[in-house]
């Protein structure tokens, strides 16, 4: 009789983004004469941009076409896109090879399969708030998760502790826009070195940083190429949510145990994918160009500025907040002690802005709400507007 | 100090398609004014087919403008897609509910995936010879893999006898094209509900099946939705090899120890995935359409026609094989007691034609040797007149 995985029943439900759906809908019912503006949702809302189009167009043609035609690609990705992939590191000064670098579905995707690397008796430790995949696919595999508590403290940027084998650290932050500088992140590096552990380096939201005192790579740390693996995205960077394709490095220094990480993970794409699109990889490849780079970055600045009408109603309402500089997240305090599901339902009935409450990022989310910036510029400014006017005090 | 997943060095090294690989060009750098004709990898080489391509144009259009853009897809796949697929189902009279159906990928993606909903202590059967991710996934769980043996007494269809917690099926099946008919499908679904298994039914060469007697789905079979899940993919149905998209369907009848494997499946694609490319889903869709249909069995027939050659060839020589018939795969057993290396230098060497030795796909294959049969048309037909004149007995 075969035995289902019973830690299924461990995981949380992810009620969170139906609950908010649901609560939206509700109001509209009752309210229909009202316009709600959006603002919680993670996902971009501008177009792809023109190389990337004109790229995926020629492919296509490609497919249809016998002497251009391609069938399966190398599992690892495509030659040419590593090579691009590695230039981009370049530009961060993070020392990358080609053979260190596997295209992938999306950052979603490999963080889940990279999971297959690790005995099942690692311990895992998880910044909270955190990203509920981080959790949920070590639950399924049944390791132990330790959760580090962060909050306004450490501006919701804790340092090492308590060792473990399998370290997560997103930064720029989702949900809470914090990003780690240089100094603290070598700090995690040498502690990682220190007990053997790898780090997973999530850095989905690395083109939003803006100082230079913000790594894009955790591989500009020295000593990084020896404890992490980063996972990385199109997804926000160049609008790729919907169209799908990320990158995932893992450097053949990482050796535990006298194997080596970078082989394995070789040899898990041989087994566990037939490879990336070639559409997709041809549409990804236009990302990295000049051309490419430039719309990306143009649309990125639209994002800020997004940003900058939150920070300027928070500023004005005096409420405390990070993200938002480094980050496509602004991350607050809920005013005068409300929680996580008072706040949105008081932004939904007085002003008509939906946000995410943090209570769905874990324990040390409660209290706090989520706005994304990836909401169009004119609705972003409406929504700063009235949020402006609803909390300013006196 | 992280403990790597030692089960690594169990896997057998992915030598095969490197050797014939390396041999290939061994013999063509002393051999520069032969015409080697590949015929035995498993990778389509007619294009997609214009209703496919004019869906992805169309697709890519949409990402590039903002009243049509597509961010994040549902995680279990496009509305519209998965209705399709359930209306392709209908044809053979297996009746699928859209909630049961999941896009993927593709077929190699979901098949490693799918462990995840089971525990890491149920016994694993394999029908050798074997695609060989069936066993590797598994033995990077740490899953036992029992190897039910086949061959020419059963004629590569060996039925049922020692009860396993999973069951892999793969009918039309690779590498030896035997397909498995209605009365013996139905005795895999008894013995699988008796024991209460669950069956991976991996149906990625159904569109080549020509007999009535032969189902195209498991679920054309009484009993399976107790006790199957079926793994499909457009690879070789739609010359997706490149172009990545799949299907995966989990009954919600199928239910272990009071757990719902449909409800379990949708979760873990909550949680693993991000959704499938907007754009590949609607290229995708456009395979569903009659004129989709219409190009894709005109495709598929040119490879029946190039398997004609083949068999005709074997036919002359009097060399026993299965396959070819529902099948893009021709298994044919080595001539004079040859082993499967042997015979690729043979033929290498005298007519300057590559296939695959069937040691590649466990022991049962020893002794054996597979064609393909998606390749061109002129090189199929020079390769099986080749083939023929080698090899006719007096």
């Amino acid at each position: 009789m075969l035995k289902p995985n019973l830690r299924y029943k461990e995981l949380k439900d992810t009620y969170l983004f139906n609950t908010i759906y649901r609560k939206t809908n509700e109001y509209l019912a009752k309210n229909p004469e009202k316009t709600v503006l959006r603002m919680g949702v993670g996902d971009v809302s501008i177009p792809l941009c023109e190389p990337v189009i004109k790229a995926l167009h020629k492919a296509v043609d490609d497919q249809g076409n016998k002497k251009t035609f391609h069938g399966y690609m190398p599992e690892v990705g495509d030659a040419s896109l590593r090579k691009a992939i590695k230039e981009y590191y370049a530009k961060f000064s993070a020392k990358v090879e080609e053979d260190e670098i596997f295209v992938s579905s999306g950052a979603c995707d490999d963080l889940g399969d990279i999971l297959e690397l690790f005995d099942k008796d690692n311990s895992v430790l998880v910044i909270e708030p955190a990203y509920p995949e981080y959790v949920d696919t070590n639950i399924l595999c049944g390791r132990k998760v330790i959760h580090l508590a962060s909050g306004e403290e450490n501006g919701f940027l804790p340092m090492p502790e308590t060792p473990a084998d399998i370290i997560y650290i997103c930064s720029p932050n989702n949900p809470t826009g914090a990003a780690y500088n240089r100094e603290q992140l070598k700090v995690w590096v040498d502690f990682a070195n220190k007990h053997g552990s790898v780090i997973l380096f999530d850095a989905a939201y690395e083109i939003f940083i803006e100082g230079e005192d913000i790594p894009h790579s955790i591989f500009e740390i020295e000593g990084a190429k020896t404890c992490a693996i980063e996972i990385c995205s199109l997804s926000k960077t160049a609008g790729f949510t919907g169209t799908r394709l990320g990158y995932t490095t893992v450097p053949k220094e990482l050796i535990r145990e006298g194997m080596n990480l970078n082989e394995m993970w070789s040899r898990n794409r041989e087994t566990r994918t037939n490879g990336i699109s070639y559409i997709l990889q041809k549409g990804a490849l236009a990302v990295f160009t000049p051309e490419g780079q430039e719309c990306v970055h143009k649309n990125i600045d639209v994002y800020k500025k997004n940003a900058s009408y939150f920070m300027e109603a928070l500023d004005t309402a005096g409420i405390w907040y990070i993200g938002g500089k480094n980050s496509p997240y602004i991350w607050l305090k809920c005013p005068d002690g409300m929680s996580g599901w008072e706040f949105f339902d008081y932004l939904l009935n007085k002003i008509q802005v939906v946000g995410v409450p943090g209570d769905g990022f874990g324990e040390c989310g409660k209290g706090y709400f989520r706005f994304s910036t990836f909401g169009s510029p004119e609705d972003t400014k409406e929504a700063a507007d009235r949020l402006c006017k609803l909390l300013k005090k006196g």
